[in-house]
């Protein structure tokens, strides 16, 4: 889908209390040149995104994405997003969402080379269509993501737990996936423990119990999958965190992806070999991610 | 350094043959906004660079770097870059050059979301002062960089060996060596084997005998290196490839990082312990890596 709208952010100190921030935001033609050769976004992947999910105009958990990009930028050591900004260009950008469902993307780069201050700016763009791996679910493959589960804690320049524009491999790893006649793929750790998906979180049923791999570094803790876990806590459900190895995949009775925009995707097979899908559950978590959520 | 020059390019079928492809070159204000915001160089660092050393309008070495870039591009499944094209626009970049040293870089992006191709562009920098790092030496830190030394081979997905545009783990790396009080790092694979600087090569002497870790996947293979260890077999010296454990940094008898433009700088600290330098035969590297190369 092409981007309908974007927003150019001229950034504010996170210390700048107003009310209004309306004269630093700058609607931008998204097809016309609006970045230069300079920026190091593009020269580098050096800044922090975020993804949210807008139905019929309302942009869901606006805060957790907000608070999100700015726990990146702190990871990233770039300077600290103004909040209140921020919330207020998901606003300008939602109203110019269309009907359905569309996508917000905040993007927050270091900036030009060498110049004075990061530059940020939003895009609204429809949502594809997910009809079909919301109900028929997706085939995934687990690949390596190299990362022994220790890493994050060890190395945090590794900015592992941040959603920097650093995206090459997750990437790479959805046209593996597709190379292998799958739709996604689930990163496993090097040493065996089951992490995300390239874009994606990952929740498992076992039992009567909802499990999700503890955010713990090395895994980017999902807005969606924590609305998700809220539901499920709201509905007298048990939802948990855990170290999960990469055997338990397959001893899942079932499985989804979550995400800001596709929302539940139900895994239907593991490296060929087929899940079930619950369908009713399925419909009715969508459901719920398609209700306006703050 | 503020970009002095940039040239938009059309990216050419990689066979189509012809002797001028100037009618797809268009140079732009590198100030102005050249890009837009669904680039997805910007939006998923989704893309490859090189950056080529030029001193009085040479650019060193175009060949490697060109062949390098679409090696990089085939291990991210770009679009195979049309060469001709690619050492014509090093070219009209080059005259752009201004005297003494500067950068050309060469960006090769997936595009613009959903878009028919690849966006390219090349820019020319002047070089900043390197004189004290290439006389005086840089003090290093040896940084973990997450991966085991088989995880290039075993996970392709990885993209280690491509020199992407997703680069924030490199960016974050040079942080965290300022921070030590570093000038630069050293990357060690998380099973202690030495691999490279986040934007340059190591070469170590040890005793007679050159040696740098062995470009096996997970480490880029360096135009600068290659042209250093040509230059050291025509001095009748030995210059080798090796897996090299970290512990032999600190038995090095001397030891340089290399880069395309900082070129020669010799290490004088790493992880806070002397190395001595050998400022003769650095100086002479250095002039060496000054003089026309191709």
């Amino acid at each position: 889908m092409a981007t309908r709208f974007a927003l150019l952010i001229v950034p504010a100190d996170a210390a700048e209390e107003r009310a209004d921030f309306s004269d630093s935001f700058t609607p931008a033609d998204p097809s016309a040149p609006a970045l230069s050769v300079g920026e190091l976004s593009t020269q580098r992947g050096d800044g922090v995104f975020e993804s949210i999910g807008v139905v019929d105009g309302h942009p869901q958990e606006t805060e957790a994405h907000v608070q999100r990009l700015a726990h990146s930028a702190r990871l990233c050591e770039l300077p600290e997003p103004n909040l209140e900004q921020w919330r207020q260009a998901v606003a300008v950008a939602a109203a110019e969402c269309p009907p359905g469902e569309a996508v917000i993307k905040l993007i927050l780069s270091r900036g030009v080379e060498h110049g004075p201050t990061p530059t940020a700016w939003a895009t609204v763009t429809p949502a594809g269509d997910f009809a079909a791996a919301r109900t028929q679910g997706v085939r995934v493959v687990t690949l390596d993501r190299g990362y022994d589960i220790g890493a994050a804690e060890r190395a945090p320049w590794l900015l592992l737990g941040a959603k920097t524009l650093s995206y090459a491999v997750n990437m790479a790893a959805l046209r593996e996936a597709h190379r292998r006649g799958a739709d996604d793929a689930i990163f496993l750790s090097s040493d065996g423990f089951v992490l995300e998906a390239p874009t994606a979180s990952l929740i498992l049923r076992i039992g009567d119990r909802f499990v999700t791999p503890a955010p713990s570094g090395g895994i980017l803790h999902g807005t969606t999958q924590l609305s998700v876990y809220e539901h499920l806590a709201g509905l007298g459900l048990t939802a948990e965190y855990a170290r999960i190895p990469a055997a338990d995949l397959i001893a899942a009775d079932a499985a989804w992806l979550v995400s800001s925009v596709r929302l539940a995707a139900p895994i239907r097979e593991i490296d060929g070999r087929p899940l079930a899908v619950d369908a009713p559950f399925t419909a009715a978590l969508n459901a719920y991610l398609l209700s306006p959520r703050d």
